[in-house]
């Protein structure tokens, strides 16, 4: 059997990966991850770093069936624990100006019927011991990127009525379109899309707004923006002075809420991937910037769990806009994964906050984000509340108005 | 295509690996290093570890192709570059109590043809940062396992004139028949090798030789041990409590020759697979302890510069006793592995020594063990030299000799 994933776009990818995502720097080191199924964008990419002059490239492989072997054999105290030598090694090669690149393609069902509590609980012991790595990419100490590659398993989620190579032929070209890699310039294509994302937040940034106010069906929602905050999207420049794109593909334009600000109720307008379960028809109210009451017509209680991990997991910590025409919601697929999902609808997202979204946001210490309304979590957890019937206003200072989207499109002249 | 290996057999491999090679304790966790091409291996071994009681076990892949990506694209500056976050983290997980397991099954010819300058670089590199992770490993600061898996790369190396499958096969036949679990109690038929061995290491322990006297073709050498060795072989007792069967297979009973004590030449009997190369007909001539000649009639400059990684590299490290009628000598099969090819012969290795080869060795000090004659180094790199026309005596402090080998066979009554 032929692959049926196109050799010449999946080489394009690694080179978009490396080129656009990255744009790693002659010398520097290269950590990437990725489940074993990735294994053949791993080898592109790894080979296009070297081109590019990379230092060493060293790759941690998981594998689903170990994973669930855990689940399956394990005793109680497994679920506690965490692989923090390895996450504090990489926090070790983030500060030594090594670059991150994660290989997103794992099985979004992979924990479905797995005891919730056992999921919850070896999810929070790898999210603490990841945590110190972790702010080091949220941070931008370091050019960092996501990609996604074609998974079986993934596939036959997202295409359950087609044979496995038809699902991953299909899942493929859907992820090179989305990923601006089926054409002949997907370098120059990336050129143009980070400038159109750039006149969208340049023009909001001028703005200065002091909230955001959603309407639409099952939403009326206020939700003030962070003191200082600036928005974003496509490009971002690293401290260590490398601009990279953090997200491929990407259609948004985002930036911090203040955690104590938000007010109104707000409806989800797509289902939510959350480790290997679906949470639908979900509905939040918010008062004083914290979600006080969350239903959800499935899954409610798995989400209601995870609005438990800890206080910040209540607030705030995403306001991302995307136009409903954007590719991948005119695309119609459900990916069952955020990459790509966040990137077909407007989104909020629970938990942390993008440090790199204030003004002078690199240099801010932990207490002085929390101070201009940044969120602190130990989650990140996007969902999506956009579609063709959302209206969207910026609300300045003085109480007045003026619009963002309408109907789910940007409604600014730039 | 079914797989040529046979599954319960593999299984069987797994659990020998956590039940005998390392024990595993009960909430330990355990660190596998392994090509990705023995992911059935790992599969098997991580089901066992969480059926055991393990903590967490995390595996660190590595791929050939990503190895050679490296030597055919990257520039000079990466061939210095190791992945010394890595092993940071390795080490600290080591000295938090996990226990380490290596699957060995890369192909040996990985590396030829490529430029032997790069090649040798790059593993000095490797070998400094992973120094710290290796001394706990060899001082047996914690339990640990080594176990090897048919890959097919290596396969068609032992048996190039078979086709891939036939070749996984008879290369998985010999790993099971040499690691003891072609029957139906492994667990017991270790129990039984294991107190073989020790009865061989009690009798020399006993005795206490002040050197070996090795006489046979081409091969004259005395060789001291050091002050306060002891013999071991088998199972070992890690300093943290737990009794391990760090190699598996293992037929060897070994110690730690004196570093400034070996006089006299010595002539390999078996080609020397080191990095892709095979270093063939090999003498070396010692004086003072110290290699002072070398010759091969194959790859002789590739071992000379080996000898020149540091200091140590010129003095021995190992001496180590196989009967010549060992299950892996029988079977005649050339393994392109030192895990098999030394456990055919008895031999020598020049390089780092084993701390726990003094009596009281875990309690040593670094210069303690240097000043009883212990060598150290980056390298530790075991030759054969033993042959059914080796004789081997012991020398006693006051000159005398009694017979340890004959004909490479065991001389001793036990
Ligand atoms: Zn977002
Ligand atoms: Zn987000
Ligand atoms: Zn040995
Ligand atoms: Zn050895």
């Amino acid at each position: 059997m032929t692959s049926p994933i196109d050799p010449d776009k999946l080489d394009k990818l690694g080179q978009v990966a490396i080129k656009v995502g990255l744009q790693l720097a002659e010398g520097q080191d290269l950590i990437i991850t990725a489940p074993m199924t990735a294994a053949p964008l791993v080898r592109r990419i790894t080979e296009h770093a070297y081109k590019a002059g990379a230092g060493l490239v060293t790759t941690i492989y998981s594998d689903e069936e170990a994973t669930l072997a855990r689940y399956k054999y394990a005793n109680d105290q497994s679920f506690d624990r965490s692989a923090g030598w390895l996450y504090a090694g990489m926090a070790e090669a983030f500060r030594n100006n090594a670059a991150r690149l994660a290989i997103s393609g794992d099985n979004p069902m992979m924990l479905a019927g797995q005891d919730p509590e056992k999921v919850s609980r070896a999810m929070r012991a790898n999210s603490a011991a990841y945590r110190p790595a972790l702010e080091l990419i949220t941070g931008f100490d370091i050019n960092w990127n996501i990609v996604s590659y074609p998974t079986p398993a993934w596939a036959k989620l997202v295409f359950p009525d087609d044979s496995e190579e038809i699902a991953v032929g299909k899942l493929a070209d859907a992820i090179f379109k989305a990923s601006r890699v089926d054409n002949d310039d997907p370098i120059g294509a990336w050129k143009a899309h980070n400038a159109n994302l750039k006149a969208r937040w340049t023009w909001l940034n001028g703005k200065r707004f002091s909230a955001l106010k959603y309407t639409g069906p099952g939403t009326d929602l206020t939700i003030g923006l962070a003191d200082g905050h600036r928005w974003k999207g496509g490009a971002s420049e690293a401290k260590n002075g490398v601009t990279c794109n953090p997200n491929i593909p990407t259609e948004e334009v985002f930036t911090t809420p203040h955690r104590m600000r938000a007010e109104g109720h707000v409806s989800g307008t797509k289902p939510l991937s959350h480790n290997g379960s679906l949470i639908e028809g979900m509905y939040a109210r918010f008062e004083g910037g914290r979600l006080v009451e969350f239903k959800a017509s499935k899954n409610q209680d798995l989400f209601n769990k995870v609005l438990d991990t800890d206080e910040g997991a209540r607030h705030l910590g995403e306001v991302a806009l995307v136009p409903h025409s954007s590719p991948i919601s005119a695309s119609g697929i459900l990916f069952y994964n955020t990459l790509y999902d966040e990137n077909a609808s407007c989104h909020i997202a629970m938990g942390q906050c993008y440090a790199d979204c204030f003004e002078g946001g690199k240099e801010l210490t932990p207490e002085q984000i929390q101070a201009q309304g940044g969120n602190k979590s130990l989650i990140h957890i996007d969902w999506m509340i956009g579609s063709d019937k959302i209206d969207i206003d910026g609300v300045n200072a003085d109480g007045s108005t003026e619009p963002v989207m309408r109907g789910g499109e940007w409604a600014m002249a730039v």
